[in-house]
C-alpha cells in the first residue's frame, strides 16, 4: 500500500442533471405496469402449470431425490426419539390450553400427516408449540370459564367436552387464516415480527407459561382467568392459597427440574461426545409414571395426574360457527405467530442444510394442517425448536421422521395411552418450566440492547411489558405498534449537519468536525441524512432556516412591504430615481405603515414592475425603510440520503424552496436519487419557480457552478491563484483559480491554463 | 450560459475512510450525554424561570404591547361576531354530543376564559369542534343508553342529567391527558397526524356527523348507537321509519340549507368586495326562531325544538371517578384530535400573522382549559375551523376578541337564552350538515393522490373506511397503524440497482439505464437505495445474491469440502505436490463424499493451514473435484442513501459481507454517512474480518484502488493508454492509464504524464 502513489484525478464537464440527460443517452426502459404484472402473474402454460403443481405438492420433489440406503435408517433413528419427544410434549402443552391431555397427543399426529405432503420444510416437528398452545389456552378459559356455559350450541356438553370444542374451532379457524395467507401470498408479513420484536415477546410467553404451570407443580386449584392484567389476578390467587399447596405435587416437581436441568447441562457440555444427547426428559416422565403407579400417589396423596386417555381417535367434527364469532379477533395473532415460529425456524435448518423453502406454500400447509387437524379436535399446531431440534439433531433427513413421530404418536394413542395415566399433572409441568430457561434468557439481550441500540432496546421492553400486562394477542399488536413507531422515529430527528468544503478535495463534510475547511461566503451547504415524509418536514424546514440564520418569508414579507412603500412614495413624487438607485426628496420622515389588507399578496413573489431601477435589497434602502439583509446567495441541499419522500414532504419542500428563491437565494440539489428525481416529476414538484435546473450531479459541481457565478464572493486563499502550489491537492481554490483565469483570459478550456495543474 | 467552458477538474489523493481519517485532523467535538441533556433541562436561573413563568402565562407578552387605539375596536368587532356563531354552534354541536342545548353553550364560555390567559395562539375561537362534539357523543351515548342506567353514582338522575356528567367527565378526563402530555413535553406526537390522515379521518367523522343530524332533520327519533359499524345500524334504524318523517321539520331544514349554501357561496364570490361575510346561518337561525315562535311549530306540527334553557350556569362538580375508568380509551384518542385540529389552525394563523405558537404550552392551554370546563359540565373544547376563520377575518388581533365572544355568550346564557326555545332542532341540524361541504369535499383528494402517490392514497382510503366503519376512536388507531406501516413499506422493497461507470466521467449510475457506460471485469457495484432494518435486510440480501449471481455461503461449504478431501487424499498420498499444483497420483476416481458431521464448520473460513500448496480455486482441480468458480474480485456497496441501520440490519449485514471475504472477494462501503459509520462502531460491527479499511469516501475512489489492485482484469479501451485521447474526458480509463503508466515508470506524480491530460 502506498498511499502517496494513489491520485484520484477526474475531468470532465460540469454537469447539471440536465446538462447530463443531454450529454448521455439513457436507454428507453419500458417499466411494467400494474396490468403488465397481473398479466404475467396469470399467464398459464403447460410449464408453469407444472411447476405450480409441483410447488403446491412439494413431497413429489424430495421423495424423487430420496436415498433409501444413506437415508432411511438415520430418519428412523430421528423418528422414534422425536416421536418420545412429541408424547410428551403433547401432553404437557395440552396443560397450558386448558384442554384434557389427549387433545394435545393429536396435536402430533393430524398436523404431522398433512404437512408431510405439503411442506416444504425437510427438518421441522410439525406440532404443539407452548406460546400457541397458551394463547388457545387464553381463548378456552375466556370462553368455557370453570363453571357457567355461555356458548350456543354447545348446552350438554361437559366443561371439558366444551374446551376441546373451543380449541378445535379455534384451531380450524387458525388453520384458515394461514391457508388464506398462502393463497393470497402475503406470507411477506411475518418479516415485520424483527428478531427484537420476537425475542422481547417470547420472553413475555415463557414469563405468562411459567405463570400458568405454577398451579400444576404446587397442585392447587386455580380458575382460568384472561384478558389484561390476568397475570396479576392468577399469582394473587395463587399466593391467597399458598398454604394449601400439595407438598407431593411440589417435591416431584422440583426433583424432576433438578435431575432435567443438571442432565441437559451436561448434554451441552458433552455435545461432541454424545452420539445423541440423553433424553432425559422423556426418561423421567417414565420414572416418576412409574412411581406413581406403584405408590399410588393419586389416592394416597391426592395429587392431581393426567387421568382416563381414550385409546383412540375421535370422530371428526364440523367446527363451531358461533366460536369462530368469538375468536376471530383471537385466530388472528394466533396463525401470524404459528406461522412465524415454525417459518423461523424452518429457514434456519434451510440454510444449515442448502436448500428451499417457500414461506407461501409453508402458510398453506400449516393452514391445511390446522383445518385438517381442528377438524379432528386436535390443539393448534406450529412447531417447537426444542422438538425440531431433537429430530433434526438425531439425524433425521426429510420429513419421512417427521412421519414416523406421528406413528409413534399414534401407537401410544392407540395401544398404549393408558400407561400415562398415573402420571402426576405436576411433572408436566416441571419439564414445561424447565424448558423456558432459553426464552427466559433473553431477558439477558436487555442490557446488550441498552448500550448498542437504545431504540431496539425500547421496542424489546415495550413488546415484553405489553405482552406480560395486556396478554399475548394485545400485547403483540402494541408491540408492532412500537416497532413501526421507532421506524419512523429514528429518522424523525434527523441530525441535520452544514457541509463545508474539505480544503484541497472534492469532498464535503460537517464542517463542525473538520479543522481545515473552506466554506465561500455566502453559501450554505445543508444536508438532509434522511428520507422526507410527514413526520419530519417540518423539523427539517425549521432547521433549515436555524442554519440559514434567517427566516425567508419573513424577509420576502418585509421586502413586499417595502416595495409598497417605494411605489406609494414614488407616486406621491417623494422619490426621485437617480443613477446611484432612489433618493428621497426632502427630509419628512416616511410613514412606513401600510394597510393590512391583501396580507396573502406579501407571500408572492416581489413584483417589479412598476419600478424604474432595480432595487438592490442588500444596500441602504432609501428614507427609513428597512429590511433585513439576506446573508446568502446560494443554497445547496444535499439529498444523497433522501431515499423516498411522501405528498407532505414533497409540499412543504417546494414551499420552502420557495420561500427561499423569492428573496433570490439560488436553491441547488445534488446528488438526487434518480427515481427520487423522477417521482418529483411525477408529483408535480416543479413549476415556473422550482426548476429542474436547480439539480446538479454533485455536491462539487454544483459549487464549481455557483462559484463561477459568484466570482467576487470568494475572497480567500488568494495566493493559489498565482503561485503554482506545487502538488498540494487544492483542487477547489484552484477550481476556482480556472475559473477566474478563464474569465480574465477569455478563455475557457483547461489546456490553456497549465500554470493551475491540471 | 456556456456548458462547454464548464469544467469539473479535480485532482487530489485516493481516499479510504481511513487514509482520510489520517490526513484530515477532526476537532474533538464532546457530545452531550443523555444525562447532560437532564442537567440542562433542570438548570434553574433567575432568567430561566422568569421566562418559565412568562412562557406559562403567554397573556403577559401580548398585553405588554396591546395596541389599544388600534386593535380594540378591531377586537370589539371581531369578538361580537364570532361570539353571535359561537351561540348558534354551541347549540348545534350539543346534538352531535346527545346532551342538552345549553351544555354547548358553557364550551364557548369557561375553556375561553382560561385560554385567555393561558393561550399562546390570537386567533383561534376556543370552543367546541364537530369531530370532537361527536366523539363525546358516541361515549355518551354508549354509557347512557336511552333507557336503562348502568353507572353506579348516577342513580336518580334523569337520562339528560347522566348524559351530562358523562360528557362532563370525559370532557375532564381529556383535560387531564392534555395537561399530562403538555407538562412532559411530548406535544411532537401529533406529527404522526400526517396531512392525508387527519383528511380521510375528518372526511369519514363528516359522514358520521351527517348521518347522526338525520334524524334531527327528518324529525325521528333514533336511539344513538355506538360501537363498530354503528354507522349501518343507525341508517337502518332511520330508513325502517323514513315514513313518519316530520315534513315541517325536513321542509324547515331543506329552506335554510339551501339559503345558507347560496349566501356562502355568494360570500365567497364577492370576499374581496365584502366588508365582513354575510353571517347568514345566524340570520337564518333568528328568522327560523322567529316563525317557530309565531306559527307555534312545536304544538301545531309536533317538530322537536331546543325546549328550557334554564338561564345561568350550574354549580360546579367533582368529576365521577367510575367514568373515568369507563372512558380512559376514549378520552385518549379525543384528547389527541381535540389539541391536533387546534394547534394545526393555530399554526395557520401563526404562520400567517407571524407570531410563535408554542406547542406544549398550547397542550397546557387545552388541558386546563377542558378541565375546567369539564367541572363545570362544559362540552369538550378544541376550535372549530369556520368559528376561528370568522374570528381572524373580522379582524380580530388577540384573544381580547375570545373574551368578548364569551361574554357575549354568557349575556344569551343568562339573559336572552329563554329566546332561543321554540328553535327547531331541524334547524340546528342543518347548519350543521351544510357546514360539512368542506370535509366532504376532501374525497376529491382520493383520485389525485392516487395518481400521484399510491401509499399516501392508501392511507387516506384506509383511515376514512376504518373510521366510517370501525367508528372514529378505533379508526383512528387502525389510521394510525396504516400510515406507520405505509412508511415502513415504502423502504421495504427498495429498487436496488447495480450500477456502472458512465464512460469519461466519475459519475455511476443505473447500468441498465444508460448505453454508454464501463463496467470492469470482476467488479459488482451495488447500491442499497434505502435504510437498512428488520424489514429489508433479507430482501436485500436476497438481491444482493441476484445481482453478484452466485451463492457466497453454497461456494465457501463446496470450497471448505474439497479441502477436507484434498487433505484426505494427501494423507492418503493419492495427491502430489507438483510445482504446477496438486496431481492426482493414479487414475482411481475419487471419492468426493465427505461425513456430514461438523456441519458448522463448513460455513468456517477456509483453513488452509495444513497444505503445502495455495490453492486456485479458480483454475481445474485435482481428480473430479469441481468447486463453482466465483467471477468477481470485488464487490462495492454504494451507502450513500443509507440513512440509519438497525441491529437487524447490523448482523445481517455482517453476515452477508462475511460470506463474500470467506470466499475471497474484496468489500468496499462507499459514501457511507458518517454518522451510520460512527454507529457501525458503536454496535461491534468490525472484527477480524469485517474491517474499517473497506470503507471509501466515494465509490470513484474505490473504483480507483480496485482497478490498481487489479490491473489485469481491466481489458477495455487499452488504445486509449498509448494514443492521446485528445479533450476526450475519458477519465477512467485515463485514471487507470496514468495508474499503469505510473507502474511501467515508477513514477507517482501526475505531472509526469502529461500526455493523459491532467
Amino acid at each position: 500500500m502506498q498511499p502517496t502513489g494513489k491520485h484520484y484525478v477526474v475531468s470532465r464537464p460540469l454537469y447539471s442533471e440536465d446538462a447530463f440527460d443531454q450529454e448521455h443517452k439513457k436507454t428507453t426502459r419500458t417499466r411494467k405496469t400494474l396490468l403488465d404484472h397481473f398479466k404475467q402473474y396469470f399467464t398459464c402454460d403447460s410449464k408453469r402449470a407444472k411447476n405450480a403443481a409441483l410447488s403446491l405438492l412439494p413431497i413429489i420433489s424430495w421423495v424423487r431425490i430420496y436415498q433409501v440406503k444413506e437415508w432411511l435408517l438415520n430418519d428412523i433413528v430421528s423418528g422414534v426419539s422425536t416421536g418420545l419427544v412429541a408424547v410428551l410434549q403433547g401432553l404437557a402443552y395440552s396443560l397450558l390450553a386448558s384442554i384434557p391431555a389427549w387433545y394435545g397427543l393429536f396435536a402430533a399426529f393430524f398436523p404431522v400427516v398433512v404437512y408431510f405432503f405439503l411442506g416444504t420444510s425437510r427438518h421441522i416437528s410439525v406440532g404443539a408449540f407452548p406460546v400457541l398452545s397458551l394463547m388457545v389456552g387464553s381463548v378456552v378459559t375466556r370462553l368455557v370459564p370453570n363453571n357457567n356455559t355461555n356458548i350456543t350450541g354447545l348446552e350438554g356438553l361437559t366443561v371439558e367436552e366444551q374446551r376441546a370444542m373451543v380449541s378445535a374451532s379455534v384451531t380450524f379457524l387458525m388453520g384458515i387464516f394461514q391457508l388464506g395467507m398462502g393463497v393470497f401470498q402475503v406470507g411477506f408479513i411475518v418479516i415485520y415480527l424483527s428478531d427484537t420484536l420476537v425475542s422481547g415477546f417470547t420472553t413475555a410467553a415463557a414469563v405468562h407459561i411459567l405463570v400458568s404451570q405454577l398451579k400444576f407443580v404446587l397442585g392447587l386449584e386455580v380458575a382460568g382467568i384472561s384478558g389484561p392484567l390476568s397475570i396479576i389476578y392468577t399469582l394473587e390467587k395463587i399466593f391467597v392459597q399458598i398454604e394449601k399447596t400439595n407438598i407431593c405435587d411440589l417435591v416431584t416437581a422440583i426433583v424432576v427440574m433438578v435431575v432435567v436441568f443438571i442432565v441437559k447441562d451436561l448434554n451441552d457440555r458433552y455435545k461432541s461426545k454424545l452420539p445423541v444427547p440423553i433424553p432425559i426428559e422423556v426418561i423421567m416422565t417414565v420414572i416418576a409414571c412409574g412411581i406413581s403407579y406403584a405408590v399410588n400417589f393419586q389416592e394416597k396423596f391426592g395429587v392431581e395426574v393426567v387421568g382416563k386417555i381414550p385409546s383412540g381417535f375421535e370422530a371428526p367434527m364440523a367446527p363451531n360457527l358461533k366460536i369462530f364469532q368469538m375468536t376471530v379477533m383471537d385466530a388472528f395473532p394466533m396463525a401470524i405467530v404459528g406461522f412465524a415460529v415454525a417459518f423461523s425456524v424452518a429457514k434456519t435448518y434451510a440454510v444449515k442444510h442448502d436448500y428451499l423453502i417457500d414461506g407461501n406454500q409453508e402458510l398453506i400447509a400449516f393452514g391445511l394442517s390446522n383445518i385438517f387437524g381442528g377438524a379432528f379436535k386436535s390443539l393448534a399446531a406450529s412447531t417447537a425448536l426444542s422438538r425440531s431440534a431433537v429430530q433434526e439433531s438425531t439425524g433425521g433427513k426429510t420429513q419421512i421422521a417427521g412421519l414416523l413421530s406421528a406413528i409413534i404418536v399414534m401407537i401410544v394413542t392407540l395401544a398404549i395411552g393408558f400407561l400415562l395415566e398415573p402420571l402426576q399433572k405436576s411433572v408436566l409441568g416441571a419439564v414445561v418450566i424447565i424448558n423456558l430457561k432459553g426464552m427466559l434468557m433473553q431477558v439477558r439481550e436487555v442490557p446488550y440492547l441498552w448500550k448498542k441500540d437504545r431504540p431496539d432496546c425500547v421496542v424489546w421492553v415495550g413488546t415484553c411489558i405489553a405482552s406480560i400486562l395486556l396478554g399475548l394477542d394485545l400485547g403483540l399488536a402494541v408491540g408492532l405498534g412500537i416497532e413501526l413507531l421507532v421506524v419512523v422515529f429514528r429518522t424523525q430527528f434527523p441530525r441535520c449537519s452544514v457541509l463545508a468544503n474539505i480544503k484541497g478535495t472534492d469532498i464535503y463534510r460537517d464542517r463542525k468536525d473538520y479543522t481545515s475547511i473552506y466554506e465561500p461566503e455566502g453559501v450554505k451547504i445543508f444536508r438532509i441524512p434522511s428520507p422526507i415524509f410527514f413526520a419530519n418536514i417540518e423539523f427539517f424546514r425549521g432547521k433549515l432556516v436555524e442554519a440559514v440564520g434567517f427566516n425567508p418569508l419573513r424577509i420576502l414579507r418585509k421586502r413586499n412591504k417595502a416595495l409598497r412603500t417605494i411605489k406609494k412614495l414614488l407616486k406621491k413624487g417623494e422619490l426621485k430615481v437617480t443613477a446611484k438607485g432612489l433618493l428621497p426628496i426632502g427630509s419628512s420622515p416616511i410613514d412606513e405603515s401600510c394597510d393590512e389588507r391583501n396580507m396573502e399578496d406579501l407571500d408572492r413573489p416581489s413584483d417589479y414592475s412598476d419600478l424604474p431601477v432595480q432595487v438592490n435589497w442588500n444596500s441602504q434602502l432609501p428614507g427609513n425603510i428597512s429590511v433585513p439583509q439576506v446573508p446568502i446567495h446560494s443554497l445547496v441541499l444535499d439529498f444523497a440520503a433522501v431515499s423516498f419522500l411522501d405528498m407532505s414532504a414533497m409540499k412543504g419542500l417546494k414551499a420552502a424552496l420557495r420561500e427561499f428563491i423569492r428573496v433570490d437565494v439560488n436553491i441547488y440539489i445534488v446528488a438526487c436519487d434518480m427515481y427520487v428525481y423522477e417521482k418529483l416529476h411525477g408529483i408535480g414538484f416543479f413549476d415556473d419557480e422550482v426548476q429542474t435546473s436547480m439539480f446538479y450531479l454533485t455536491l462539487h459541481d454544483a459549487m464549481l457552478h455557483i462559484l463561477e457565478r459568484h466570482p467576487d464572493t470568494t475572497k480567500v486563499d488568494s495566493v493559489h491563484d498565482k503561485v503554482p502550489t506545487d502538488h498540494t491537492f487544492d483542487n477547489l481554490s484552484n477550481g476556482r483559480g480556472s475559473l477566474r483565469s478563464r474569465e480574465r483570459r477569455g478563455s475557457h478550456n483547461k489546456e490553456d491554463n497549465p500554470e493551475t495543474k491540471f
